[in-house]
């Protein structure tokens, strides 16, 4: 993973990661708008100070020499360069358990995802009324999304169907998607794509606990 | 991300991801028992058929020049490399529908995760049966653990007690904790840690779906 960005405005996604972490720390304090250090962030997110120093002063001039950083300036200064500051628009496909989880997690919101529309194959589900939203048939899921406008999807459908759905996503406009379906998809460039993989993330814990595995874990996300 | 390891006989932990990639791309072919091309596991992975060629030469003997991989041995070196090819007996705290969702999710016991014990603080849950196990009392956590022998903890309760139990588990001798809670645990250096925060990731999707972002989507977990 590169540091090097040849534009020079925009982070690497690996610099993109760790201000993820250094929000998650921030949200853990108390909110008394007081100042921080980056010596504190880089602990919280084993990270060096150095590191979180470079990261930060790429965001702009945020930071006074031996007083630190605003708290707020910094949340808001990384919302920004996350593009968390807006609301995003997003369906979810696949009405399961782990949708349900989703639903109602309270970071949704809170990074400014607005599920607006929720879809699924089973005649069962349609019409069930989950979280506030009606389940709608999967078959419209095409026409309903640009309906809704829908910027992002989230993908909590079988690794069989996902594919399929994630084509019709793309050919309505939606712009990224969330995959929790344990399969490699393909999607045309301008699709971008996460995939929460947690096959390969216990695979990864795994390999962690071996005998012999003598790196730090670190708080990755 | 560096890939140089001092030992030289461990795997560093992204070529241990990009493992994990190949053995799901692998999972999606026929098993015919037949060969498989380096070039494509790569094109499968977004990967350069350098790159796998290089991951899979480090497991060994594996590839014939012109003919290929034999795609049931490069499974079987895979998950040993990974530390899959046993079974890890772990323990689920927090009873949710987010735990719901991974007890019904096949990938836990494919990956060799056996859940032994589940547990939660809601006298509402404790003693009900789910997915054939009977949920018991956090309370009893540290000494239960202990007595199912669990080597691994499913973390999904919420941000506030995730790390007063990570403590409890971290005393009663478990080695790995996937953690869903979004927030940053400290863990003694002998526990490793995956964490899959959401907020992470949704941010990242936001971020890469910015306008400007030209990297490429990575199938990553």
């Amino acid at each position: 993973m590169s540091e090097q960005r040849e534009g020079g405005e925009r982070l690497s996604r690996a610099a993109a990661h760790r201000l993820s972490l250094y929000l998650r720390a921030l949200a853990g304090w108390p909110a008394d708008g007081g100042k921080v250090s980056s010596g504190r962030i880089a602990e919280a997110c084993a990270v060096s100070d150095a590191q979180v120093r470079r990261d930060l002063a790429a965001l702009g001039n945020l930071g006074q020499r031996g007083i630190g950083y605003d708290a707020r300036d910094l949340v808001a200064a990384i919302r920004a360069a996350l593009g968390i500051d807006r609301t995003w628009r997003a369906v979810l496909v696949g009405v399961g358990n782990l949708a349900r989880a989703l639903l109602r997690y309270q970071g949704f919101r809170a990074q400014g995802f607005d599920i607006v529309g929720l879809f699924d194959t089973d005649p069962a589900k349609i019409g069930q009324v989950v979280e506030g939203l009606t389940v709608e048939s999967a078959a419209t899921l095409g026409g309903r999304a640009k309906e809704l406008g829908a910027e992002l999807a989230v993908l909590t459908v079988p690794a069989e169907t996902a594919q399929a759905v994630a084509d019709v996503l793309a050919a309505a406009g939606v712009r990224g998607v969330l995959n929790f379906a344990p399969v490699l998809l393909r999607l045309p460039p301008r699709v971008k794509l996460v995939t929460v993989d947690l096959a390969i993330q216990l695979e990864q814990l795994a390999f962690l606990i071996q005998p012999g595995e003598a790196e730090p874990a670190p708080a990755d996300g």
